[in-house]
């Protein structure tokens, strides 16, 4: 597959708003640590791309409903409200976690809806509408500003059944493979291989998030040296629903 | 965190057989790219630690219980006797599909067990029985030969629920923490972080994943340039039943 995977913090991008050219940042952003190549992948925080693309709510803009109320036991009904909102189905709640399926068909906690810190303990940011299609035109953008051709991957902690801690995963996906499908390949001995997917947009987000932390304030990150060029989508990722043994 | 992170497959160890010194096979295969540093994470394939280990079985001598023929709709009933061997309990059953959970808490397909291609098809490769004491036993032989302090895991491809393809996670860890707890530590904006957990060792055995592939034949990667040391083990990613949504 490759020699060696070089995982690079972009560090210096500042504090993100609404509209903000999130693509001239990553360039530049770069630029400090020697440029993009071709055939780097780009993971992006989905908290930064939702800033940009004004997926933002202030709660004392929201009135929650009687179901949000009373799944709110201890929190903030009006939170509970956002999340009900950005839910196609609760999957399991247990006050205060609630794991919901997103519009996107993403199982995750709190339908994906966080505390934005930097703005204040009033507001919430929301996963962004399409990740793919935020996912494609940071690509472009990339390309138009720097001309370069690289893969991206927006990114966001999930937790998992059955284990403990949250791993990055890939939301949305624009210029490489999301799923690896190695069946009909052969293996190191000459057997053939069934069934077997890797889901290396995940793992490439994962490999990021090793190196921009959670505290660190570090939005984005090369993943440099894989050969991955393909045209995968976050959406290959999502399990469909009866496949699933687990929903 | 870390300016950089570098993943670096290590190449040229041979087909692994019971007894085998993997220590030695890998502080050799480092050498042929600069040798092992201290703090560096050592990630080795499940499949190579069971192989040494001898945890492997071979069809001709496994005889079927009648519960192994009734689930064995298609395939064969002496592989489903192993997996329910090796099961502590079934959580989900779609022939030929098994989910299992395992004596070590893992829940995951086949209880673990996977076919030897290297080995020939009647053979099977069972999980270690304690893939802690397996990567804190690596670790101690690898500062044997080498004199270098490293972080050891021990790494397994599993599927997850709502999520298609694999990611691979740590089933045992040696010398770094497996599970970062963020709870009290302040984000870049200056508040605390509430609950947060980072399964950083599942990150580090997928990052390693991306330059060991499935077909490549590697069994083994270097991870450097993390400051991730510690006391974790693998069994901190498991999730205590009383807490787990979804069994």
């Amino acid at each position: 597959m490759t020699d060696e995977l070089r995982v690079v913090p972009l560090q210096g991008i500042p504090e993100l708003e609404e509209g903000d050219d999130l693509g001239v940042h990553v360039v530049r952003a770069a630029e400090a640590v020697g440029g993009l190549r071709d055939e780097d992948v780009v993971v992006v925080a989905q908290k930064a791309v939702s800033k940009v693309e004004g997926r933002v709510v202030h709660l004392a803009d929201v009135e929650p409903s009687a179901l949000a109320r009373e799944l709110a036991v201890e929190g903030d009904p009006r939170r509970l409200e956002v999340i009900l909102r950005e839910a196609r189905e609760v999957v399991r709640a247990r006050p205060p976690l609630v794991i919901a399926e997103t519009r996107h068909g993403f199982v995750c906690a709190s339908a994906g809806v966080d505390a934005s810190n930097a703005k204040g303990p009033g507001t919430l940011v929301l996963l962004p509408l399409d990740p793919d299609a935020s996912a494609a035109g940071l690509r472009d953008r990339i390309r138009e500003v720097s001309g370069v051709d690289v893969g991206v991957v927006v990114s966001d902690s999930f937790g998992r059944a059955w284990r403990r801690g949250t791993t990055d995963v890939a939301l949305g996906v624009a210029g490489i493979e999301a799923l690896q499908n190695l069946k009909g390949q052969l293996d190191a001995a000459g057997y053939e291989l069934h069934a077997t997917e890797i889901a290396v947009a995940d793992e490439i987000a994962s490999a990021a998030q090793l190196v921009m932390g959670k505290t660190s304030g570090i939005p984005a990150a090369i993943v440099r040296g894989l050969r991955v060029r393909g045209r995968g989508r976050g959406q290959d990722l999502v399990m469909p629903r009866d496949r699933d043994l687990f929903r």
